[in-house]
C-alpha cells in the first residue's frame, strides 16, 4: 500500500510543477469542463446516488445542480482573476536613509490536496465537490480519497473529471481516485511528504482523527476538517406568539431534511418556559408527524443513529416529545424530545451532535439560564435566531453571544440549506472546524489552498500576469494602497 | 503558577468581551497612542535596550522608529476599515426554487492572543512589535510572555502600551506582559483554554515547542511560529561577471547586520564552479575583513553560534575562506567558508541555519547540481537571485523553484530588510513558518487573528457598521460579487 501511496502522490506531485501554472482562463474552461462531463453522465449517475446513499432521485436533481453550478462559480472566479489578491507596492527609490524597493505579492497554490468527501453528498461535498473544485481552482492537484458509502458514485464522477482532464490536455496527475476503507489509508495519505493539505467533511471522531494524523508529520499541513454541529436555534417570545406555526413547519422540514442528515441540521432549540413555548413544541410535534421517514445513508450512521436515541431517550430527564417508529432496515425515526434546563446543564453528553433526524428543545427558567445553556455548548457551523425585532431591540446581547460561538448567524431562517456565495461561512469555532479561519462552503473555499508569495525588485517579464505592470487580466489590484484595475506606470 | 495563568487569560478574555466590539477609530487611536508613550520614554529605552542587547544605540533609533509607525499603519488600517473584508450579498427573492437569503459577512476577532517576542529585535519584533500591533488591531486582547534576553526594555515597553490602555479608557485586560524564562510557563500559556492564538518569532527550536505544546490541546488554535532560515541566495554568471564588487559589498553587509541575528541572514550562497565565483568569493572576504565584529544578544546565542561554527569548520569538506577571529565574551567572528555541492548534498546537517554572522558559498559543477542544492534546502523564509536580465531569460526556470521553496523572492537585493508593506509576506513553507499561509511582518499580519462571521437575514440595525447598508465608514466592499464604497439600497 506505502508503495502504491508513493507512486499517486509523486503523480500528484509532478501534476503539480506543470498545473501551478496554468493560466485562470485554463482552469475555468477545465472547471466548467468537469461540469459538463458529470451532466453528460445523465439520469445514471443520479440513480446509482440513490440506490447508493437511499436519498431519493429528486434530491439529487438539485445536488447535481448544485455541484455543477459550484464548479462553474469558482470556473468564473479563477477566470476573472481578482481572487489571487495581488498588492503592488512600487519602489520609492528617493526614500530616507534607504530606497525602498518594489514589492508585489499574490496568492499562489500549496501543492497536492487530499479530499475526504462526506457521506451525507455524494456529489455536492463528495468526489467533485466543493473541496476538489476549490482546490482545482486554486491550482492544486487533488487526491480523493473515495467515500466507501458511495463507490460507484464516486468512481464515475471520477471518470468524469479524468475525462475532463484529458479533454483540457492537462496532467493526468491532477486529478486521482483512491479507493479503500481502512483508516492506515487515509493515515498514510494525510502523513505522506508530498501531501500539502487535506479537506475533510464528516464527523467529528472521523475529522479529528485525520487533524491528528496530520499533527503526526514533520512539517505540518493545513488540515480543514468541517465536523457539524448541533446548530443551536433560539426561539424568543415574540416571535414564539406571533409566527409559531411557520416556525414550527420551517424547523420541522428543517430537522428532517436529508433525513437529518446535514451538518447543518437543528439539533437544540433553546426557549424559555412559557405556554407559547409549549404551544410552539406541539406544533413542531405535529408538524413532524407529517413527514415520512426514509432510510439512513448506510447501516453505521443507522446504527448511531438508534443508539444515540436510544441512550438519550432513557434517560429519566428527558421527555419524548414525539418519536416515529418507522420500522425496516436503515430507517429513521424522527424524534422531537425536550429537556430541562437544569437537567441539561448536568449531562454533557446531551449536548453531543445526534446525526439524523432528532432535536431536543432545552427549556430555560429564564433568560441568563438560556444564555448559561448556549454559551456552554462548543463551537457551532451556525446558531439561529427565531425573533421578531422586537425581541432583537430588547436583547442585543444575544447577538454578541452568537458571534462567539458560530460562524454563521441565522435570523429567522432554519441554518440547513447552506448558500453557495460569496459571504458563506460553512465553518466555525472547534469543534465545527478545525480552523475557524476558513470556510468550506462558498467561494472563499479556495483561500485554504493558497499562500501568499512576494516578489521583491522582480523583472516585468518575469512577473506572473496578475502582477505585471500592464495588468493584462484587468484584474482588480490593491496597488500603493488603492484598489484598481487600471495598468500601472512603472 | 497555573493560577496566575488563569487569571491572566481570564482577565484578557472578559477584557476581549468588550475589546472585540470597539470601533476601527478607537483602536487607531488607541495604537498611535502606544507609539506616543513609546516615543516618550525617549532616549532611556533605547539606552536600555541598547545595553541588553548589545546593540549600538543607533541601531534603535531605526527599530524605534519602525516599531512606531508599524504601530501606526496598523492604525491607520483598522482606522479605514476596509481591511475587515466585507462581503455582501443581497437576497434574491424570487429565486427558484426557492428565495436566497441576504448574506453578509466579515472578520472578527478571534479572541486572547499569546505573543513570544524575538530576541533580535526588542523593540520591532518584540513587546510592542509586530505580532502585539497586529492582533491589538486585529480586536484581540494580547498577553506578552516577555523575552528573557531584554527584561527591562519589555518592561518599559509594556508600562508604555498599559499608559495607553488607560489613556483610551480600555480595560486593563487588553494588554498584558508576563515574565518569566521557565519553558513551563510558555507551555501553560499556550495550552490554556481561553488562549486564541499564538504568535512566535525565535529559532525553530523554540517555535517548533510551542507549536508542539499546542497540538496537545483539545482544541486546535493557529499558532504561527517564524523560525528563520538560510536564506539561499543564487549568484548567476553574467551578474558575477559584471556586478561583483557591488555584490560582494551589499553581501558582507547582509551577512553582518545585526551581528547575522536576522532571520533573513543570507546563510547559503549557491554558485556555479567558474572564475567569477572565486574572484566574488575573493571579494566578499575582502568586504567583511571591512566589517567590525560585536558582541552577540546572548550568552546561549552565542555559545550556539560558536559550537555551530567549530563543528562546520572541522568538516574537513568545509574550506575557511574568511574567519574574523574576533575576541571577547560575547564576540561574534563573521565567517565565510565555502565548500563543494557533492560534499554538502551528502551533509545535511550543513543545511541547518547558524544563527550568526556566517555564510557558506555551495559551489556547484553545474546548472542542475544548482537545482538539486538548492531544491534540497527546505522552506525559506527568503530566496534571492543575483542575475542580470539576461541570466534570468536564460533561466525562467528558476523562477518557477523560487517559488516553491519560499515566501519571498528577493531580485538583486539582499534578503535582511523587510519591508512594511502591504505586499510583504514575511513567513514561508516549513519550517521557515508553521503555517506559509499567512505572514507576520506586513499589514496582512493581522489575517491570522481574525475568522470570517457571516450574518443570514440579519436585520440592519443589529449588523456591525461595516455591514450596514448605509457604509457608514465608506468602506470598499465586495457586493454582489462588484467591489465597491457605496451604499447599498435595501
Amino acid at each position: 500500500m506505502i508503495l502504491e501511496i508513493n507512486k499517486i502522490m509523486e503523480h500528484a506531485q509532478e501534476a503539480f510543477l506543470s498545473y501551478q501554472q496554468v493560466s485562470g482562463s485554463k482552469k475555468k474552461e477545465f472547471l466548467y469542463s468537469i461540469a459538463e462531463e458529470i451532466e453528460s453522465l445523465g439520469d445514471e449517475l443520479l440513480h446509482t446516488a440513490s440506490e447508493e446513499s437511499h436519498l431519493p432521485f429528486a434530491r439529487f436533481v438539485g445536488e447535481r445542480g448544485r455541484t455543477c453550478s459550484q464548479l462553474r462559480a469558482f470556473g468564473d472566479l479563477v477566470g476573472e482573476g481578482s481572487w489571487v489578491e495581488a498588492v503592488i507596492d512600487q519602489a520609492l527609490p528617493d526614500r530616507q536613509p534607504q530606497p525602498r524597493p518594489d514589492m508585489r505579492k499574490m496568492s499562489i497554490s500549496l501543492g497536492p490536496i487530499l479530499v475526504f468527501g462526506a457521506s451525507n453528498f455524494p456529489l455536492a461535498y463528495s468526489t467533485a465537490g466543493g473541496d476538489t473544485a476549490s482546490a482545482l481552482a486554486a491550482g492544486c492537484p487533488v487526491v480523493v480519497k473515495g467515500h466507501p458509502s458511495h463507490p460507484r458514485t464516486s468512481r464515475m464522477v471520477s471518470s468524469a473529471i479524468q475525462k475532463a482532464v484529458g479533454k483540457c490536455g492537462l496532467h493526468s496527475g491532477v486529478f486521482q481516485h483512491v479507493e479503500g476503507v481502512s483508516f492506515e489509508l487515509g493515515k498514510l495519505l494525510t502523513q505522506h511528504p508530498l501531501t500539502a493539505g487535506v479537506g475533510f467533511t464528516g464527523s467529528l471522531t472521523g475529522g479529528r482523527a485525520i487533524f491528528d494524523y496530520a499533527q503526526q508529520r514533520e512539517v505540518p499541513i493545513p488540515v480543514f476538517s468541517e465536523m457539524g454541529s448541533t446548530n443551536p436555534v433560539i426561539v424568543m417570545k415574540d416571535a414564539l406568539n406571533h409566527r409559531s406555526p411557520e416556525m414550527a413547519k420551517a424547523m420541522a422540514a428543517s430537522i428532517t431534511i436529508g433525513v437529518g442528515q446535514f451538518c447543518t441540521n437543528p439539533g437544540i432549540i433553546l426557549g424559555i418556559k412559557s405556554s407559547v413555548l409549549n404551544h410552539f413544541t406541539s406544533l413542531l410535534a405535529i408538524e413532524l408527524s407529517l413527514i415520512s421517514s426514509y432510510k439512513m445513508l448506510n447501516e453505521g450512521i443507522s446504527e448511531n443513529y438508534d443508539s444515540a436515541l436510544n441512550k438519550v431517550l432513557q434517560d429519566k430527564g428527558v421527555e419524548t416529545i414525539y418519536h416515529a417508529h418507522a420500522e425496516g432496515e436503515l430507517m429513521a425515526s424522527p424524534v422531537l424530545a425536550r429537556v430541562h434546563a437544569d437537567h441539561f446543564i448536568q449531562n454533557p453528553e446531551l449536548h453531543h451532535e445526534i446525526f439524523g433526524p432528532f432535536s431536543v428543545i432545552v427549556v430555560c427558567e429564564n433568560k441568563s439560564q438560556l444564555l448559561q445553556v448556549w454559551s456552554m455548548l462548543k463551537g457551532q457551523l451556525t446558531t439561529t435566531l427565531m425573533a421578531t425585532d422586537h425581541d432583537l431591540e430588547a436583547n442585543k446581547d444575544m447577538v454578541d453571544m452568537a458571534r462567539n460561538i458560530a460562524g454563521r448567524i441565522v435570523f429567522n431562517g432554519v441554518p440547513t440549506g447552506v448558500e453557495v456565495t460569496n459571504a458563506t461561512v460553512h465553518g466555525g469555532p472547534y469543534p465545527a472546524a478545525t480552523d475557524a479561519r476558513f470556510t468550506s462552503v462558498g467561494m472563499d473555499a479556495i483561500k485554504r489552498w493558497v499562500r501568499p508569495l512576494c516578489y521583491q525588485d522582480c523583472p516585468d517579464f518575469l512577473l506572473p500576469v496578475e502582477l505585471q505592470n500592464a495588468n493584462p487580466m484587468g484584474i482588480l489590484r490593491k496597488t500603493n494602497g488603492v484598489f484598481s484595475r487600471q495598468a500601472l506606470i512603472p
